[in-house]
């Protein structure tokens, strides 16, 4: 079978192909080793056409005992980055950016969703966890692991967004790569029992109004939580995309609340308290709040807005002239996407991308957009509208209701690439 | 804020929880365990009630550069596992199985994705890799990844199963665990460009009937195809669960052929040769055909039809008496899954399953019953229903249609589990 086969593919030849400049090259090059093989067998010439790998030749490795597999070793630079453009004194309290560049699909594999933590990453035994419902409840409850994972569990696609995603980059350009700029955004399944059974079970007295969650590791890293969102689809997780949690991303229970900016979804946790007001804690007074315009500061911007970035061609890429595929994420905390409009000409005219099914709430949509680079200067940028209607701003819009100065959070303005003439892209927020 | 927490979590006491009779023993536990602190502050009580844990003590472990996470150190008993039921002479070629009653979600983890492999894994350079498509064509073509990279790709969510997916217990119980009787099935997101685009490049004669797809492996693993099936949905996928392939589910490139036996999604794919009848392959008369009851054999029946299990409770797992929500998976490589019956008396009577949304054509569907298991002997099972009116049958249905003698592939029979008054569940099929 095999060897008929090499012999009848000594029928392939070079050929010219409209859409693929960079196939023609190849074609002629095997041409060439072809040619340089005239004097041997037919079959010796099919080899100079396609030769027959090694690999066909021998055995492969053998299935190990007890598996867990990893990523090839042709694919080692595929990793989680912390910054190289805010560097921090110190890497207990840190980041860990997801490369989105590198992402296939909507689903980011658990190895590579990115990190923020407070104070480092705690090792809990799931046997001794412990998590409480209490405050202004009729009934305190505290739950073991078996006892959470007895009740009905529940599976949904969901983003997460750190707020600080974007920081760097909002005025000149800071960051080089999406990563950089982007990579605080992942998107998983999420599994966990919805938080509105167990409060039920305790039940929350009528005047409680938010609910305060703490995580179990060293900065007790906390955040006050209207009630609203809370008994809506707030999820206790215990496994994302098909296996338990990850330490690095709350193991064994975190909380989840789609949509809202990545640091409320507290990581370890350990206890709710419901109250009657917001407790005004450090993470909502000195972090996680906005400068606005009068010179106050805006508290308790949880969702995070309509946003999108393309991901190919991005920041440190290099582009061929002729067919590009332009394809990225577009997301929404407050609802589905809607659409995507790409512009090539830095904004002055716009083009409907192709979205990707499924699109779901709350959850990254895959945009596509079919272009052919001329090899011009290019200006490139995607523009998300989700089902309320909300459309993507630019950072000039955003500056019009919000003070933009240094590092500010929840930055989703319209993001644009430049393409050179030797097609090399970079960052052009400005 | 933490301290003023512990001394308000004193007031958490013993409670009885009539759903979850394991937890009012805990509280028992825990009540006593306060009252022999009885001597001490609300504070000290309150350690008692919820001991302040010691990971919020003191700070974690740091983000590392440039990381690749892995699963948390109390979840290493999470693995693919060799069979123990059919053990081969030796392991090249060889299965692995993924543990189907730990997947949360319809998302299988990459690391966990189950492997079949007819000589081992090969290690393959993708800068050298190749694949042509040649024979009955206009143009042969040779494709490097790169090119292969610059065409629109599609990301697409289907299950992926083995033929042999539960070979071994078809008339009598051999596999202990689901992971052993159904292990053999997976699914995730997959990326890649359909092949149909590149056959309408190379231009398909159009007497062509059947494409040869052969692998770059030590085994040369290759299956005739329908050319309708080739042009319908068929993908050549680089990416799965958001990355790149794994060296065992076929890096750099692999076929995929939504809803039909697995064996024929060729991996390390290094050409597709179009002819005009079937090759009749080793793996098409030796190998992946059924026994029929007039002792004939039958070729290429590729797609797996409707098929469920229940992964929880399954067996050697232990229940207990009280709220037990009953979850599996449902799957049909001909369509959607419209409806899963569930039984817990043997067959006797069913009650329909809640579906979880997604639900997706030739994807995992995740299906959930609530049932109060009250200590006596029980045998449960569930029952698909797919988008063609195709009901899952049971082993007696199969038996009037085809020859079930020894290991016989394509089983998609109703799989029952016993549980007996102890509260463990063992591999009830007879």
């Amino acid at each position: 079978m095999v060897r008929q086969a090499q012999s009848e593919l000594a029928t392939t030849r070079s050929i010219t192909h409209p859409r693929q400049p960079a196939r023609r090259q190849l074609f002629a090059q095997t041409a060439a080793a072809a040619a340089g093989l005239a004097g041997l067998a037919a079959a010796g010439q099919a080899r100079a056409a396609l030769p027959v790998p090694e690999s066909n030749l021998r055995p492969g490795t053998p299935i190990p005992e007890n598996e867990y597999g990893m990523p090839s070793k042709f694919e080692a630079h595929v990793k989680r980055r912390r910054t190289d453009v805010l560097v921090n004194k110190q890497n207990f309290s840190d980041w860990s950016f997801t490369p989105v560049h590198q992402q296939h699909g909507i689903v980011t594999p658990n190895g590579l969703i990115y990190e923020r933590h407070h104070n480092g990453v705690p090792e809990i035994d799931p046997e001794q966890h412990r998590f409480a419902i209490h405050g202004m409840v009729r009934q305190p409850l505290v739950f073991t692991m078996s006892d959470l994972m007895r009740y009905p569990s529940v599976s949904r696609f969901y983003f997460m967004e750190c707020s600080g995603n974007g920081l760097t980059d909002w005025l000149k350009p800071a960051a080089k790569t999406v990563q950089q700029t982007h990579g605080l955004l992942s998107c998983t399944q999420w599994t966990g029992v919805p938080l509105s059974v167990l409060l039920d079970e305790a039940g929350v007295d009528p005047k409680a109004t938010w609910g305060l969650a703490e995580g179990a590791d060293g900065s007790a890293h906390a955040r006050s939580l209207p009630i609203k969102k809370l008994m809506d689809d707030a999820l206790l997780v215990y496994a994302t995309g098909g296996e338990m949690l990850r330490a690095e991303n709350g193991y064994p229970l975190r909380l989840f609340i789609p949509g809202w900016e990545g640091n409320v979804s507290i990581k370890w946790l350990r206890r709710l308290k419901m109250g009657d007001q917001p407790w005004h804690l450090r993470s909502e007074t000195a972090r996680y709040t906005d400068p606005m315009p009068n010179g106050k500061w805006r508290q308790f911007s949880f969702a995070m807005e309509a946003k999108s970035v393309i991901t190919s061609p991005s920041g440190s890429m290099k582009v061929q002239r002729g067919p590009v595929e332009i394809i990225g994420f577009a997301w929404s905390g407050l609802g589905k996407i809607r659409a995507v409009d790409v512009t090539v000409d830095g904004g002055r005219t716009w083009r409907k991308a192709e979205l990707e099914e499924p699109v779901l709430d709350k959850c990254l949509t895959r945009f596509r957009l079919r272009w052919n680079w001329d090899g011009s200067p290019a200006k490139i940028a995607s523009r998300a509208v989700d089902s309320t209607g909300y459309v993507q701003p630019t950072v000039e819009d955003i500056q019009k209701v919000r003070a933009i100065t240094g590092f500010v959070q929840h930055h989703n303005g319209i993001f644009p690439w430049a393409i050179n003439t030797a097609g090399e892209v970079s960052n052009a927020i400005a």
